[in-house]
């Protein structure tokens, strides 16, 4: 973005905050994950060599949390998918989140789960530069999510654990249902959805939903 | 389907309409797009030799409309995707529908527009086994639509035109705004929606929409 766009965006928003003396604090940032993995150290030792660290090209919103320059082959029994993006830091196990479509690209099915649970979930191959290895089980599609501290929580009204509904403006708007809440004290305020869903509703990197209940 | 899945889901729809002596009339039958071209008799001469014919593989939905053996690649300034379906028969002005995801692909934008509603759209160029031709416009993300006859609509309580939300159960489910109702005397009654849409609300073939208004 260019210094002139930045100008009419920081006019714009000065405006608004004239209006009511205020932000509008309904608006969430969303972030918008295209397919990924989480990797563990065992894992990325088999994948890369031994004792292989990750290199960091991009922190994320969410404190501690980036993109890396290593990338995946990930692979199932109908096909391949290459340059699966490998998020850092390493995890206690390895977590590979797609998107439905790639279900059928590669013949796994995945069941909407939130991140971390990861019991009764297909198993997929990993291929590295230095190895590739068979993970028993792993394969999620993320159900969207809501991080927020503490704070966020109180303010808009809600509590950890509880399922929201969003909504999203514009021609291609509407709601989802079933938004998991997720508050922790060093979370950025971030409301989590894929690509599909983002393209489903035209949502781009700079929209705002709000939760509506 | 095989005969035993045939046989259980005849058997459900029978134990379910015994309940109160009706189906669920307000289900409506869902049709999922993937990108996919309309094409003109004169684009399809250039693309595949002069009076070329259609070779019609399927059926769809609504009556007269087919799937066809052929396939086009599809190209813009960034990238460009194979094997991209035309669907017959041949129209009075070439149409593609794609994904937003191929917008990123291709480098092409594309508005959210009804089928047909091509003014001020991009152009493409497609590329066929006997030549190749650049669109001067005609590249859409089709605008999610219902098709139905009058009396579909008259039980439903919609008319023609009209911008409707329609509703879907399950752990992905939400809603959908602005989706336009389109009546005519020859429609079979289905909701189209394209993959995009149908993936992020885990929406299959099989699935059904409820109008919520």
């Amino acid at each position: 973005m260019g210094k002139y766009d930045t100008l009419v965006e920081l006019l714009l928003e000065a405006i608004k905050e004239g209006g009511d003396g205020k932000k509008d604090t309904a608006a969430i940032p969303v972030g918008i994950s295209n397919r990924h993995v989480h990797i563990s150290q065992t894992d990325l030792d088999a994948l890369f060599g031994a004792g292989y660290q990750l290199t960091k090209i991009k922190d994320l919103s969410q404190p501690l949390q980036y993109a890396c320059q290593e990338t995946l082959t990930i692979a199932g029994p109908k096909g391949a998918i290459e340059k699966v993006r490998i998020l850092g830091p390493a995890r206690s196990q390895s977590q590979v989140e797609i998107l439905q479509a790639d279900c059928f690209k590669l013949g796994i099915p995945a069941p909407v789960k939130m991140s971390g649970d990861l019991q009764g979930t297909s198993g997929i191959t990993l291929i590295g530069p230095q190895g590739s290895i068979l993970l028993t089980q792993g394969v999620i599609i993320a159900q969207r999510h809501i991080h927020m501290t503490p704070e966020d929580a109180k303010r808009l009204g809600v509590s950890n654990g509880e399922l929201v509904t969003i909504q999203v403006g514009g021609l291609r708007g509407g709601t989802y249902s079933n938004v998991a809440i997720r508050v922790s004290g060093t979370s950025a305020l971030e409301c989590h959805i894929d690509t599909e869903e983002a393209n489903a509703m035209n949502i781009g990197p700079n929209s705002t939903i709000t939760i509506i209940k």
